[in-house]
């Protein structure tokens, strides 16, 4: 029996909590509300609809979106200033950068010029820093999906300590991100990626397997042992003549795992709707740091 | 037949281009020298040695050492006041913290206050951060053990990709690092640690085998396949009446492996000089960019 580890429903309980934190704020009309810049770069619709989505639980909780959308050909220089006069804007307690931006803009440069105390999204070089050297790591925000992972985690009872966990993926803002914090929370974590071989006889092995390579249902049922936990972060669309759209999602995990594991996320309603529940939980500690 | 992974002529060779380097530069009685500042706090006999060797390695190549020794008893304070005035004098080009501090000072918050351009040890949570993801790794100083590691596997020959490494030991000034380093290098990385269950099972998969943990000889010949790389960074003090001193040093791994091994670094004369080496080789770097 795979128990679906229900990240939607865990979401929706964590939104309303934070609905609930900023209605006890009892906020005047003249009062500084949370507030969250979103900067989005050009017109790609999974981009827009990510905006759209994080947007939208925002007005649910009470948090305000400053809306900065920006031409696919702006330049490298108009972005950083962007985000500098962001910096400093009362208005804004986080700024959150969707990515990925253009080819040619560096996402380095723009991440690191976003202040520490408004990086939501802990993607800042420094904030990526105390995460790896598990540092003050409670009074940082940490990137939202890895985050997200390893509540659900928690959320189930699931325990990391001594489990061996193999992430599927190495970027940095998932793969990289979600290893450390497993292995802060002391798993055995292995770092799986292109160039990994025999990569079945490594995934064989996890007590808990992350997915995130966003490769449609690519780890199959004798890819794994009984009773492995799944987090499936990969997104893909797949062609589906049923649907309206013309495709449904599907995540980097078959179906077919189902029957050998123990708990499984599903896509969507898994990982997706935690993310988002993640951010909004970084922007109002964000903002309760800005009113010490 | 085991390959002795010889760092100590490794390193000599590196001081020996370095110094050659430092000639090349012709500096004038009135120019500013390269210039190494080393903070020891305390009277721990063992960063006193790493001190002594670290000294005379800048003094064979042409490294000004700007020594601050501070009592056992100085207060964080004083250290970060110390660590503020260093970052100001010109003739420092590099900052090293000689660590374990005393506890009674936050690591973190000292190894922080150094700035960017002085990281020498590159110890400093936003250079961890840009080495977790792998950017701008060109410019700016890697840690110097982590970095000695890779550098052996280079100058012997043995490639990192499609590698499984695994890496024992998960501390933030080498095991986490170098996992990081060999992941970039495209290895399939696996961290264990001391929650970790059933090592050998792991270890024995290692095509290649970091071992930081500072156990002695933990690690035994049925704990490693055949062919395995070991690069052994441990440095134990292990009782020998035989020895002047009462003991001598060996390392994480026990002499039984080399039967299996393909390489070996020896303890001592294998990682230790590396570190030495890599700092020299980080702090004219460093020296470098300061003149531009």
């Amino acid at each position: 029996m795979c128990t679906r580890i229900d990240g939607a429903k865990v979401a929706k309980d964590i939104r309303e909590n934070l609905k609930e934190e900023v209605e006890r704020m009892e906020l005047k009309e003249d009062d500084v509300k949370p507030g969250l810049a979103i900067v989005l770069v050009g017109n790609r619709t999974d981009s827009a609809t990510y905006v759209r989505f994080k947007k939208k639980a925002c007005d649910e909780i009470g948090i305000v979106n400053i809306d900065v959308h920006l031409d696919e050909t702006v330049s490298e220089e108009e972005v950083l200033s962007t985000v500098r006069s962001l910096n400093e804007d009362q208005r804004v307690h986080g700024i959150l950068i969707q990515l990925p931006l253009p080819s040619h803009i560096s996402e380095e440069r723009v991440l690191r010029e976003v202040s520490l105390e408004k990086d939501v999204d802990g993607f800042h070089p420094f904030h990526i820093g105390q995460l790896s050297m598990k540092r003050s790591l409670s009074s940082i925000c940490l990137p939202c999906t890895p985050k997200g992972c390893i509540r659900l985690l928690d959320e189930y009872g699931i325990e990391l300590e001594g489990k061996h966990v193999v992430i599927l993926g190495r970027s940095n803002i998932v793969g990289l991100p979600v290893a450390l914090l497993a292995l802060h929370s002391n798993a055995t974590i292995t770092i799986c990626h292109s160039r990994t071989k025999d990569l079945p006889s490594i995934t064989r092995q996890a007590d808990i397997l992350i997915c995130a390579v966003g490769r449609t249902q690519m780890v199959k049922a004798d890819w794994v042992k009984d009773g492995v936990v799944i987090i499936d972060v990969g997104i893909n669309e797949l062609v589906d003549p049923s649907k309206k759209r013309g495709y449904r999602l599907v995540g980097d995990v078959d179906s077919s795992v189902e029957e050998k594991a123990s708990a499984m996320t599903p896509v969507p309603g898994g990982v997706g709707p935690m993310t988002i529940a993640m951010l909004c939980e970084n922007l109002l500690a964000a903002y309760q740091r800005s009113l010490k």
